[in-house]
């Protein structure tokens, strides 16, 4: 028979079951329009997903356990799959709490109907507990239910699927929750056991952060999992922007229905609510969609676009409405600049360039240019006098020591200096404007200088939000052309920001003209990613292995040459990898701790993803071997 | 037969294996000379326990494996039962990471023994997953490893003891690990399974934080459960500092012997490393230790001796040998002045009074007399100065407008100036001080203060370490009287420190004399608390329903009668609840993101342990209904 599925990618609130019930209400209205037969809500459609410890709060669930007896009140005429948190009052987590369920509710005509569960739930069976996933803290599963209520059953068994009728015909759905599709790991191949026990379709309800370039692999993998089985796959993602305090992750959503031959069918859209419908002949399995599949981004594009949705949801749920932002005439604030004047409006970013006797005329112009081309608020207010000001304090205050009755004073070299000069501008100039012109101030730092702490605790490293906290360095010239080409359309930023050579400006030694910053990025960029974006993270051994295989540039994937150019012998490239693995290692995790919330767009971003301990700095035996075997040459 | 047991309650370094292994070695000399015939220590005594995603480091792990071999083959002549990271190359955990467990393996005249899985290991079957601990993010199990090993067999069935032969005589370990000793609410209750198949003792390793009052329910937990299955216990425990970044966890040792009677025989001394002999007797059970138990600290005196071990290691790790300290004449900076001076000596902190023109001679003279009874470092830095100037930059720099061609000036409220005033504190002077004296500065905020934001972002909240961020401000009060009283005996801290009103001095408004703080801490420390140290948290729901039963003080824990006192009415309650609530839910969050580092102490501190998200501040349904009840009244 022909069956009508509809897709309701709503956009999810975290913690606003309210909000989020009335979206999944219409898009019941909706799907009833369409007169379909089955709607797919996404994973967690009532409470949100990310939020932290409230998940232990009763009052909260026992609120999301009631939103969705109006969601089930709402399924005439309909089968509704639905995400929502499962609670059992009489019972307890392993940690103490209720006992709760990370699960989807089957409902037709305004009941729930059941699985092979004691519960008119299907459970999520495989948790994921890596990246920014917690799901073994909150939730009970179907492994962890087994023992409990069907010792003489296995686990397998308990994997069923939901058997509907509609028009009059019975169908067996195989319904499962987002990680329970992503199979390589896990005991349970879900998919493959709800096919062996008669699924028709699988239906998979998701709340799936975007990565860049996870869709590709989710298209590879679903693909070979709908041929291998032989069914079609609905795949139901919510968009939104959830947190979880140091991450702020996008959702973008790109539901999708697979079809028996492993293609996409048809998809919804990116960072954007979106309903769609597909025609299934439960007969042949054959299904087709409304419309053709949408394209996929080019890296830049998804970057922009996931930086600009989270970015937007976060500044709304913050209740920032205005930004002030420092502008030093180099990359990384040009690019914030030019992209909250687009989000905000230019009437609501204050742009500030805060020179010393350190900048340069060139950088302080390219700030003014900016700022002019943008059309937005600038103000100069130049560091000196306070700087001064503090050097005078600290120098010429008497200390008076209690123990010996002696007095002293203290000496400011030229490095404490510096991290004078930047506290100055974040934590003096730039927190009061913002303040006063209304809102909050923007941390500008990229994840090369996160990687190594190369920025000063309450002066650069401050902020609400770091924007460009997860873009290595070459991504944000790639956004700036972004901004430069696709967003405004005329050339906002110009071309100088992109060829001078970056610095911080905060000494004769670090000017633009004269040595800049001690990263280079087309090498250190891809060095350190290696540290932390490759699945299988690369070790100080891994690196030396490599160099003696002469690799490196392959594995990290920068230029090749790029290591013998800029290391002429073994002691100055293990020079350098120790001097950047030890601040890896060592004071930028202390900083880490105290840096703004970032907006996370890669396989690992720094926060909650990346679980960080301040530790001493790590060298395997083998490392050390090989650095000795290296250096003796 | 007569069988001695040595307990070697090591100090355990996180990642540090090889300083570790040393410190096993030396146990295990210890142990061949006691002429002991088993020795126990800690859980992951090689690799440390609270390593953040270093555990996903593959030359890590594999020198942690390594250096295991180096106890393993100094076990001649004693059975040694240690804890390890166990790592299976060849499979994958669900993350995609290599296999490995947190183990305990048994050796014995250079040789592992086997238990009932293929491998020379016992895992932990518990793995705990609440609050500090991740432990199912980062391994594997044996109720994971059981369907792929033995299917046929249950989780049970793999539970089994070691059998160790001594001296002849044949003798069944039943070996586990920490949290498999804390059944309330797992599925597999281990020291019951390990009973019922044979173990004739209990050998628990363990590596299990500080929390207070945690020893007095282990004590009744583990004295239960010894009774219940009539074997005596030896639970080993570590000591040691470790972290995961927000929250520095003290570990305090006192491993413990339990006899069949559920008492305790003899324990490991708190917060030192330790070894010590037990006596058991195979036949009858009965067990004995050379000394009698240490008794337990009270509460103040257990927080302080946890501070102290938790800061010192802290600052050792971090190479911090100097603090700088901003001393407002407040309870709180004058605890952390006399804590650190003892910590420290007193050459090695520098205490800076900084006055505004709101600050009174009362605090100034308090300020004073502490460094003075310190015998320390002191300066007195007023900021007017530099405050004035922020002002008048601020209102006097024109913003130019390149969209209207318009200019405007900033305009400072009196708000404002109150967190100019803290950050120029906090990020300018202190910062800049303690760079040039030498190493870091303080954050004295205490978790009153915390849990609602009472403090300025790179103002008050900045720092190395929050010492007294896990305790509220009652704690602070009697860690005063007990640093007078026990640690300095005589009055470091003036009485007036005590009774003065606190107050954070930042405007007419809130000076000692006139005012003070917002935060009424005999009431709000209570109230604060059930937020977040309950097991079962309050909500605003749970606190309406205390308060229609009469019953808040009673569930706070407050002295009885101040709600009436504080409050004459619902309205008035509720104004309050929902004050402090939506700042605990809102703003403070985005405050704890970018705190530093704290020593937990408490059943639930702020970090890693309690996670949080940003959310929207949720009031339940219920909340609502009863709250308009109240208000119609």
């Amino acid at each position: 028979m022909d069956i009508k599925i509809a897709c309701g990618q709503i956009e999810e609130k975290p913690a606003q079951p309210g909000e989020n019930t009335r979206a999944i209400l219409a898009m019941i209205d909706k799907a009833k329009k369409a007169q379909a037969d089955i709607l797919l809500l996404p994973e967690m459609a009532i409470p949100g997903y990310l939020l932290g410890d409230l998940w232990e709060q009763e009052a909260f669930l026992k609120d999301c356990a009631a939103y969705g007896e109006e969601v089930v009140a709402a399924s005439q005429g309909l089968v509704v799959i639905f995400g929502n948190i499962a609670i059992d009052p009489a019972k307890y987590n392993q940690d103490g709490h209720m006992r709760k369920y990370n699960a989807a509710f089957v409902a037709q005509n305004g009941k729930l109907l059941q699985g092979a569960l004691p519960y008119p739930f299907i459970s999520k069976t495989s948790l994921p507990n890596y990246r920014e996933f917690d799901d073994m803290r909150y939730f009970h599963s179907t492994i962890k239910l087994q023992p409990e209520i069907a010792p003489d059953k296995t686990v397998e068994d308990l994997l069923q699927p939901v058997e509907v009728t509609i028009r009059g015909e019975k169908i067996k759905l195989g319904v499962m929750l987002c990680e329970d599709g992503w199979t390589d790991n896990y005991n349970y191949n879900v998919p493959r056991i709800l096919a062996k026990h008669g699924a028709q379709i699988i239906c998979n309800i998701s709340c799936s952060p975007f990565t860049l370039s996870k869709n590709n692999k989710r298209h590879r993998m679903f693909g070979a999992q709908a041929r291998e089985i032989g069914l079609p796959i609905i795949y139901c993602n919510s968009v939104g922007v959830q947190n979880n305090g140091k991450d702020v992750f996008t959702f973008d959503g790109c539901s999708t229905i697979y079809g028996t031959d492993g293609t996409i069918k048809t998809n919804g859209t990116y960072f954007a609510p979106d309903f769609f419908c597909a025609d299934w002949d439960t007969a042949s399995g054959a299904i087709s969609g409304e419309n053709d599949p949408e394209p996929m981004k080019e890296e830049t594009a998804a970057i922009y676009a996931a930086l600009e949705y989270g970015a937007k949801h976060f500044l709304e749920a913050t209740h920032i409405k205005k930004l002030t932002i420092g502008l030093s005439g180099g990359i990384d604030s040009a690019v914030a600049a030019a992209f909250y004047v687009h989000l905000l409006g230019p009437e609501n970013v204050l742009l500030i360039n805060m020179p010393s006797q350190y900048n340069s005329a060139t950088t302080k112009d390219i700030a003014k240019n900016i700022a002019q081309a943008l059309k937005t608020n600038y103000a100069i207010m130049p560091i000196s006098g306070s700087v001064a000001l503090t050097e005078k304090e600290l120098c010429t205050t008497p200390i008076h020591n209690y123990g010996t009755g002696s007095e002293f004073k203290l000496e400011v070299s030229p490095f404490i200096l510096e991290n004078i000069q930047a506290r100055d501008r974040g934590a003096r100039v730039l927190a009061g404007a913002a303040a006063a012109f209304g809102g909050a101030f923007t941390c500008n730092g990229n994840k090369a200088e996160t990687t190594v702490g190369y920025a000063t605790f309450y002066g650069d490293m401050a902020g609400c939000l770091a924007l460009l906290g997860d873009l290595w360095k070459h991504q944000v010239y790639n956004l700036g052309c972004y901004l430069n080409d696709v967003v405004y359309k005329r050339q906002v930023l110009p071309e100088e920001v992109f060829t001078i050579k970056p610095s911080a400006e905060l000494s004769t030694a670090q000017t633009v003209g004269n040595g800049g910053d001690p990263i280079i990025y087309p090498y250190h960029d891809y060095l350190f990613a290696s540290f932390i974006e490759r699945w299988h993270k690369a070790s100080p051994e891994d690196i030396l292995n490599w160099y003696v295989a002469g690799t490196v540039e392959k594995e990290i994937g920068c230029e090749p040459g790029l290591v013998k150019q800029l290391f002429p012998t073994a002691e100055a490239f293990i020079k350098d990898l120790e001097r950047w693995w030890n601040l890896f290692m060592g004071l930028s995790v202390a900083k880490r701790i105290q840096t703004p919330p970032l907006i996370a767009v890669s396989r690992r971003a720094y926060g909650y993803d990346h679980r960080e301990a301040q530790l001493p700095v790590y060298y395997s035996r083998k490392y050390l071997e090989l650095k000795e075997q290296l250096l003796k040459k």
